[in-house]
């Protein structure tokens, strides 16, 4: 197989500081497509990745970057859904094993299969290389892994839709967000500012929960109706029994029986920030009104499509903050002290 | 308001062994029936309460008893639904708000009005009296909480249907069990079994998961199609990602990440037996896969309904011990040390 050299950010080890260096691309296959990157978000997973904090076994250099928007500038012989010019983003994986039954449904971020979801960096792919992420100029992916960027979203504002516009959207749209339902928000970071804009979208009543009323206007300009501060016990108290879905966007231990107190009977409470620690769970809470505790991770390709497809038709992009290559280290330190509103994205021409 | 007296077996005070004594009932009002009681479950319920077990303010004497089973001998004048000689059974509540949104939508069960869901004994009624049980020989019910027992099937082995029949048919209604889906039933007692037969009568592929294999020739024979003991490490690794529901009668303390493991993605694992502790949830495997931890208890009076007409359709009944009113303490005992297949039921007609 042969490579192209592109330039990309990376941490050369785990801990270290992202610089710019060169990684290799393939030269796109039959079914590839070739990708000019334009712009990256700047997920926390990224962080968590390159400072080694999920456990991985260590590629490194590692480029990340799975929130990827940008231009097809090539094709391989056997595309046919995509062209050159068309505007394209990836996701969370780039591959999957297209054999088990969830990648038949559609549902490829829960592949079973062997080879199971390629992650979209720092992941080993079906040509056994270790796969580099979007900090970078270009990438190669295979067709059947892209997505099409609606033309009404600036590519920059779209590149976070997907990780965090998917991650929200997904339960929102499996658990029935819509009219007639109250749906809380917890946390107003980059997920949750999606998770907002997307409910909103939706038509369903939205209710941020966040620590503090610090960004309570910005919470109501996105899009929500009602905006309380977790950090207040009256909040638990007034809000008992009020949602019927409940989207958990803070990885930070919180009290969960607190919060499925806030559930109607029959409610929903989806984690897709995921605690360090296990949570304590009260099952009485759980029988007694029948509630639901239940997790969600990104969205299949279809999903993620039709995500795209909706925020493009309601108007929706991330609400980002634009950066120069240069300024990751320094955005990562502002990620982990969530003094961002809502997304750092890396302007791909500054690699 | 004028009452008869009838005797019942009650528990004098909290921890004491139950005795014949006398109780009141009311007379029946314009919408109340007369029940002859006939038969009676022993839930393990009734002896969590009557020892006090579960933090109740103490009315005592307690008459427990909410699986029951009878004829109507009398009714009220407005009384529309049932007639004298009309088979009958009465479950887990007697009277609810009738007016927020769950009674509304038929799930009493959920109440969360002000009068909340009246339990069959040891709850106030509207009428500001405490109810009384059906280790007795007569209840008075409003017709609206009374359920029809189909012809098909015996009294006696209709009376459990009301608590742990509906407890094991709402969950799996709810989640879907049916030709095509795996389910699992963890623990085979006296909720248990019955939720074998309702899951096979209702077209799944039922598997036991037992601590043992000492019952697996009865869980075979209720209708399981494969039985597999939980003290076993490789039945964790065999079964890893296979179930699309299990539902989880057993009460006491389990490692339930481990029966999580056991679900497909999307899957879900549903309490009905309230362990003591809460419960380490790892959310991390909720995410990854899309599972959802739930809880669910009892059902409401149409759901009830449907359940005993679809067992009655099926030639369900419960695999019960008749025994009489004397043998009530011994019979504790042995629920206690889980020594009956798979109820107990008192004769009535011995109180």
């Amino acid at each position: 197989m042969t490579h192209t050299t592109v330039p990309a950010y990376a941490a050369p080890s785990a801990k270290a500081p992202l610089e710019r260096i060169t990684i290799q691309r393939r030269e796109p296959g039959e079914h590839d497509v070739l990708i000019e990157i334009k712009y990256a978000g700047i997920c926390h997973s990224d962080i968590h990745t390159v400072r080694g904090e999920w456990g991985d076994d260590g590629h490194f250099p590692l480029a990340p970057g799975h929130e990827i928007a940008g231009v097809v500038t090539a094709t391989g012989s056997g595309v046919t859904r995509y062209q050159v010019g068309d505007r394209v983003g990836v996701g969370c994986f780039v591959d999957s094993c297209r054999e088990c039954d969830n990648c038949k449904a559609g549902l490829q971020q829960y592949c079973t299969g062997e080879l199971g979801n390629v992650g979209t960096y720092g992941a080993t792919g079906r040509d056994g290389e270790i796969t580099q992420g979007g900090y970078s100029t270009h990438v190669v992916v295979d067709e059947n892994y892209v997505l099409r960027i609606p033309d009404s979203i600036p590519l920059d504002r779209a590149a976070p839709l997907l990780c965090a516009g998917i991650t929200l959207y997904s339960p929102l749209a499996h658990w029935q967000a819509g009219p007639g339902k109250k749906v809380a928000i917890v946390g107003l970071g980059g997920l949750g500012h999606m998770g907002v804009k997307i409910a909103h979208a939706m038509g369903a009543e939205v209710t941020v929960l966040s620590q503090s009323l610090r960004k309570q206007a910005d919470g109501l300009r996105l899009g929500a109706d009602h905006f309380y501060a977790t950090s207040d016990p009256a909040t638990f108290a007034e809000l008992a029994g009020g949602f019927d879905l409940i989207v958990n966007t803070v990885s930070a231990d919180v009290d969960i029986n607190a919060y499925l107190g806030l559930l109607k009977s029959g409610g929903t409470l989806v984690q897709v920030g995921a605690p360090e620690n296990p949570q304590q769970v009260a099952s009485f809470a759980l029988i007694t009104r029948r509630l639901s505790l239940a997790g969600s991770m990104i969205g299949g390709i279809p999903e993620t499509q039709e995500m795209l497809d909706f925020c493009g038709e309601h108007g929706i992009g991330a609400d980002i903050e634009l950066i120069r290559a240069e300024q990751i280290n320094e955005a990562y330190e502002r990620v982990l002290a969530s003094d961002v509103r809502y997304r750092f994205v890396i302007d791909a021409a500054t690699i």
